[in-house]
């Protein structure tokens, strides 16, 4: 993992710098305390950028319980919130059965809210046993799901992922852009004038296949939905079927969400010296581990694989399959993550005030958090100049 | 009006060559003849492409009775399709009254179904007299709202403008594109180098402000719905008050539906040489009437007035403020209109054929008809070769 | 051919607003009237722009004998003309042998400078009888090359075309776009979705490849010249061999400057529907003749013709092959000729000022004037506002 | 400096991977040995891919003699270099004094060619005592003027920077490409929505502007050059003073080429929280030294400084003004490396060849290999595939 050089201290006060949305409804709400006396359970990626969450949620009268999710915590983080006086719990290399011990010591401490990530948290909650519990937020739509068709749970949860703002600026520029530039550090390498192929044309899809294009690749899409496939084909994407795509790609992304996208009996297939790479949160879209088996794996460099075929063809895949831009670099950039986490915490702050009036089960962020959100971030990703730029912003 | 040159008929052969999807649909239910024995009265733009789908109504058993929307009649094309033996009413210069007299006469011919632009024909019908008919389509948003809100009719209309294809294909791309060109020709100019401002920034004006920056122009954009004016500007745009704008801008084009969103008070204040004109359905979002109140007002060409303050600045403005795809070209690429059209036939066969399972009211394209017309786009647009591309679609 | 609408008059009145550049610099230069007693002989195209070129020499002293081009020259243009007194001969429907005999007018009028095109008027010049000439320039980089080749002319000859100003905004930028949007206008399509392939990537061809891309299509370059062909490539476009790239596209625009580039053996390989068109100078790059021959040729509309094959297969021709812009719509945008002519006017300057110290022979655009009028460009395009944008210009 | 994480053995072999043109070319002539006998004395950036070039002259039967530019050398790769048997001298932390030392070796070892960069070796060159020198290669431009002015050797020097394919892939694309990414990385921030002010529109200038650009920043352009800032204008970007930028910008990008082109009283006038970062060869373009005396300067991580005033605003720079790519990451992406240092080796055995033939001085790359090389990239970038794309290359 090749994160910006530095301590934990140190990123974290450059993430601070960048953030000035969170932090400055933190700044804005000291006195009010909306927090005040409630315990927040909260299970997401551990790195600098949440940990400037928890620091404003401290801030606001919260005392939060946290966990990392599975196999992305940076361990020099949860190290620095320990000292600071955080309960956080989790490392790097937790065993699953350490990180369920991990999520279980959270809703021991029978949190009011959870701030959960694909339904980690909820999945473990007793109607009996966390009777105080009165609601909380969900980072994915995966999770979202998961709450209303498996989990009757009696209380309000907003789906943060839902919100348009997310979609935009973190799943369409943040992963997009990370993907791309991860790659690039990676590889060492530039995509112009080869032929790029991205498994998906969801909103990380997209942005993906953006990013390569400006970089003057050519880029091909693999895409189920017709209704999406049309959306790239006429936004000058050539839409392929996978097996056509494996004749002519040097460089696969994949970017559905599903498992085994790129199988085995695919990757065989590919052009000798094809480079593979996972955007989607689970590792599991590529089947390496089903590869190994027929081919001889072996290390490149620190984060490269080659896969050696019997008949001397060789495709290499990137960070093991994990997602590429959290594994092979510091995930998403700071500034999706400055208005996603704010949009947390305000939708935390909306069912903290608001318990009584909402409807039970999973929800969309309320639209006039997205629009009084939407209309911060305009200010405070590039302030108001003499020019008059954005300066409605700032009225409103 | 700078059409493609040639006749009616011309232009109408030329229109079905780029109208595969409408036309090859057509052509597969012949046999079965899905509107036999059914009236359908039709109000929208009569000219190449419309033409081209009354004729495929017809061949599937239709009886169709039309008229054009206010204004942008092709006086030789309701003459082609007379002589073709179509009911079809209306010309170019109609008055309010004689325009409002042809709509009644379609609704007198007891249709079945309508395929309504506005809602013009649904706001005639009286539940009474109308008792034959049975449902229908409403080409726009602004038709669907109105009967929603106030036209209590208990059939099922579907409304077409709300589907993801159309949006995508013929406001983003079909709008955006034609508005760029009709503009280039028009002014015999190139936006490089200039400072454009685009107010609104639905997918309309998405559109628009895509193209004109492909060009080389510098482009803001004016919008007064945050969560949208934040989505321009992390894509790259200039996001500014309108206030601010006019100190700027050198062309300006509104995309908003909203009537008088350049006031004289606007108008006053922009720099001398800027250009104005207007996207939107409606010709009046520049107040051009207002603005000729107080300053001369003279012809430079058929399609460009300049405006004269009496400080001696001058603005200009494009073919009366009227939409200038369709007052200053043909309107619409052919191609999104292939695929608009084919919504329209499908989903008047869809209310055809469910009647009696349809909820009443206003409602969405169902999902199987954006699902198999994007498939059929997108194998129709540009048919497989043998590299593969798209090769997808024509197995679906 | 679809010029913006209105009379010569009006027509000639609006590109002067456009061309603040040319028609300012003949005023600053009014009260020293550089070209006084100077008589000069003009062969361009002859519309609006040029006309106002025409007007301003005038106004600096110049006695003008103009002619156009074959075939394009616009007969109100030159009737306006005519009636304000200008020495101007010519029609569009001119035979060559009466293009031949309006040519030798202007030499009998024994100009002391010649502004040529295609060194049409230069190869007529015959050292014994025009020995007043003192030098000109020549718009052409192929004139330019017919100078050096084999006219032995002991005079200077600024080849304007060599400029870099001219490259960048003219071929690239005012070739590209126009091309682009009169293909629209003519065929009332989009490229959207559409495989598009350019066959030469110059300066026109890039910027045709660009502007084509920029619409969704998937553009691919034929190009003989391997390191152009490898600038194409990345940058994101698929270069093909000719033969490769007639399986797979859908429209085809020729601007390599040669023959024949799309022979009858080409065509006749295009898959049906196919569209084709030109964009050099010359309208001679795709063998209509030739196909005509083998094919039932017939008018689709005023600007399209249909090449129908015997295997039921049909193609489409624009403008009878003619250059697309000029031929289909108004040529070049203003702006672009605003600066060319401009180099024209100050180039033909510099040869009657310094023509004492000035090498004989064809030689580039002198690097002051390429400086000065691009400064002068830079704010004349976009005057400068309160946020400082170019002011750099204002003070250079 | 964050490279792709691996050994130097590691990265070398991966670096081979992508390097198909070099390492084919050698392959081709390993029997025909074109060096053999022939001692090659080497200045350059020693990493990975001149590891490779270093390997390739071997096998080709030259000796190298090798020392890396000052200040970039990565040790590991020095220390595979030597255990592989090569001559090769230097580490990141030579001395000035040590790096002379380090050029005087190779000269001793009285070469027969140069490959140098910055012209650090000829300089050194003692006509009396390097008698047997034939002549060479110059990397740079600079280094192409230095030999042109001040240095009189009568010996052909082929300067490569001059190449076209080198401005194109290896300044425009791979600089461009490479700044973003490591600025991208080093910050952890996207550009998305912000002003970035880019100093300097040569061709690296430009390849930030466009990479840039494509994040969705909005992108100003200072260029002292008329014709420059003109091409910047047309092609989108606001062209500004440099005064008018600093009240705009909030990141910004030095690539001139020269000293101090933000000096103190520049950086004074910022935005808070606006970073700078320098692109160009030298570390000298950004006075931090300067800001230094006036300012308190801290360590916010391993790659980024807070430079913070009296007045309480703060601006940060990376990488302590080094150039951005090699001092924060692995420099140039490996495939314009391939193809420049193809360049090299081809334009070396060149001179081998024809050294009788040759004029002495400083000259361009032959087009015969800028035309040979460039159909060899098209190939071996991107091999045909099924549908023929580039099949042109590999039949030329």
């Amino acid at each position: 993992m090749s994160m910006p050089g530095g301590t934990a201290a140190e990123r974290i006060a450059w993430a601070r710098e960048l953030m000035p949305v969170l932090t400055g409804i933190a700044e804005e709400n000291l006195a009010s305390r909306p927090f005040a006396g409630i315990r927040i359970g909260v299970c997401l990626h551990l790195e600098p950028k949440t940990a400037v969450l928890l620091s404003c949620l401290r801030e606001l009268g919260a005392e939060t319980f946290a966990t990392g999710n599975f196999g992305t915590t940076q361990d020099d983080v949860v190290a620095y919130l320990d000292g600071e006086g955080f309960s956080v719990w989790g490392s790097r290399d937790d065993s699953a059965s350490r990180h369920e011990q991990n999520k279980r010591r959270i809703l021991e401490a029978e949190p009011h809210l959870l701030l959960d990530n694909g339904a980690e948290l909820y999945s473990l909650v007793e109607p009996g046993r966390n009777s105080g519990l009165i609601g909380g937020t969900e980072e994915t739509t995966t999770g979202g799901e998961r709450l209303r068709e498996s989990l009757e749970l009696e209380i309000p949860v907003i789906v943060i992922n839902d919100s348009p703002l997310k979609r935009i600026f973190e799943n369409e520029i943040g992963v997009g852009q990370s993907i791309l530039s991860t790659f690039q550090r990676v590889t060492n390498s530039t995509p112009a004038g080869r032929e790029v192929v991205v498994i998906g044309f969801g909103w990380c899809g997209r942005g993906i296949a953006n990013a390569f294009r400006a970089t003057g690749a050519r880029v091909s899409v693999v895409e189920t939905d017709p209704v999406k496939a049309f959306d790239a084909a006429v936004h000058g994407y050539a839409v392929r079927e996978l097996d056509d795509a494996l004749d002519i790609g040097q460089i696969f992304i994949t970017a559905t969400g599903e498992p085994r996208v790129l199988p085995v009996s695919a990757l065989r297939k590919m052009r000798t010296g094809a480079v593979v790479a996972n955007a989607g949160h689970f590792g599991l879209e590529i089947d390496l581990e089903g590869l190994a088996r027929e081919c001889d794996r072996s290390r490149v460099s620190a984060e490269i694989e080659r896969f050696k075929f019997e008949d001397g063809r060789s495709i290499f895949a990137l960070v093991g399959g994990e997602m590429l831009n959290l594994a092979g670099g510091a995930g998403n950039p700071i500034e999706p993550m400055d208005m996603g986490l704010a949009l947390q915490l305000l939708s935390l702050q909306w069912v903290a005030q608001k318990r009584e009036q909402l409807e039970p089960g999973p929800q969309p962020v309320p639209e006039q958090i997205d629009a009084s959100l939407a209309s911060r971030m305009l200010i405070e990703l590039s302030p108001p100049t003499s020019d008059g730029m954005k300066s409605r912003a700032s009225s409103s």
